[in-house]
């Protein structure tokens, strides 16, 4: 116990329990552990343990009451409700926690300057379309056309010519083309990289979206104050002999959400400026566009294999 | 990294990440800890940021694979799936994890030489049949005849008299009465202690039964190598004006499943002799037996209200 006494209204609720109390909640961890030691497979073993005592110690540090334990599992059990092939509500919860962009980054060390992986997302599928560089991965989804370019290279600063390189995003409104119901594949391609590493395709400019909030992830948000939007992005994957698979994305500089970023995903490294482009401007390429255009780059740095 | 080349055969597995990585990773959970600012309840906030510490810690201490996190998505989608009204999978994980126990542990704390609480299960229902002291509990269920008989006092040693007394128990089926599927009544009851606090009754001995091991934690529990099984325990719970209420079982002395218990319910002081009568051995009651019976005393301490 603290010598304050009014540290804390309610003696219950203290962490500091008394030395009898705590020895009793210690030697019930050492007891789930030990249940453990049977366990065939160690890593399952050291998954099991570290997980108890995560468990035990959120519970013990903030003295969980048994109003609040049934409200988690009555959270849960809403989760697995709204929970089917569609929508999965236990990623987002991963999400909304930065779970999985946390285990993006341990998957995904450091490697000098490579560029940066953020999380996948719900939307990636294999058997996009190939584009000719230059060429248009918008196929007609509605948003303010995009010019972007740049090259790959090695972290030796040499370029990685044939890489494959995989692009996707959200049209204006929001969707991605797996959301449309006439399952119509846009907004979605890939392309390879010339002799010297560089790329350069057509886009729509990125545009914030929200993520699924209609079930029990979108009402935690709502109570704790915070917004299900992600920040403006484009999502890149790319992959080549020799070299770590790259999963990203990039963001707009300038986004408002930038910094409230529903999942975590954005860093530093990953946001560039779209450059707006009035009416009439020249494109790099000599398309015609009616109206407006944005022009962006993004240079990658890939990590060798096993990095 | 350690400087030990075979501590580890996967650079990324090790716990001890470069300190660029490491920036990253811690960047990231402040991250997750400031998007909680704008909480209005300070105990939400503190139980989000708690929870965000704690599943960062796990993710990055064990270094989760992505396939592992897959896993554990997996895992708690197919839990959602198999819980309806009657099936809690969340609830089993919980209790095999011993957060349940532990929840019980840190909102009945320790005082003085109080009796222990322990799990209350999911087969409790108010509304039990009253019967008088020495009646018959188990109402028909199947089990070998036991005498219980015990008193109830408070921690300075007075008798506390009228108080309630709910006792429910398997039967040696393994089954609980709302198991069963006629909706009968049987093994369940409560009852007054006398002005000396002393109370008895006529239940069934304990015997030994197995959670729900067909779903998720079930697999859990047989990949780890763990029993489904529950120590044989009889289950009482006890209101008195002016007292804590305590939700207890006792357990049965010799138990081969005592220091297995599934669910982390069993403690020392809970664990009591049943001695086992041989058929024609004259009963307190002089109720006429059919074969063996048994007969336990169980002394019980309350705390006071709000200790």
């Amino acid at each position: 116990m603290t010598g304050d006494p009014d540290a804390d209204a309610t003696p219950d609720a203290t962490p500091d329990a008394g030395t009898e109390q705590s020895a009793r909640e210690e030697e019930l961890i050492e007891r789930v552990v030990m249940s453990f030691d049977a366990c065939q497979s160690p890593r399952l073993r050291e998954l099991m343990v570290a997980l108890t005592r995560h468990v035990h110690g959120f519970i013990r540090e903030t003295r969980l009451t048994q109003t609040e334990w049934g409200t988690a599992i009555d959270f849960l059990t809403r989760a697995g409700s709204i929970t089917d092939d569609k929508r999965q509500e236990f990623i987002l919860l991963s999400d909304v926690l930065g779970a999985s962009m946390q285990t993006i980054a341990v998957n995904n060390e450091a490697y000098e300057h490579a560029t940066e992986s953020t999380v996948r997302g719900p939307f990636f599928v294999e058997g996009s379309p190939e584009i000719p560089l230059g060429g248009d991965m918008s196929f007609g989804a509605a948003g303010q056309p995009c010019w972007v370019e740049g090259t790959v290279i090695d972290t030796d600063g040499r370029p990685v010519a044939d890489a494959h390189v995989e692009m996707w995003e959200a049209d204006e409104d929001g969707l991605y083309d797996v959301q449309y119901a006439d399952g119509r594949t846009s907004a979605r391609a890939h392309l390879r990289t010339d002799e010297n590493g560089a790329y350069r395709f057509w886009g729509i400019t990125p545009t914030p979206y929200p993520i699924p909030n209609d079930g029990p992830v979108g009402e935690l948000l709502r109570a704790v104050g915070r917004s299900p939007y992600r920040a403006s992005h484009l999502h890149f994957l790319v992959r080549a002999t020799g070299y770590r698979e790259l999963v990203t994305h990039i963001f707009v500089a300038g986004d408002d959400l930038l910094g409230k970023d529903s999942v975590f995903g954005v860093k530093d490294s990953l946001v560039k400026e779209f450059v707006e482009q009035r009416a009439g401007t020249p494109t790099p390429d000599g398309r015609v566009v009616d109206g407006t255009w944005s022009r962006t780059r993004f240079d990658i740095v890939l990590a060798p294999a096993g990095a």
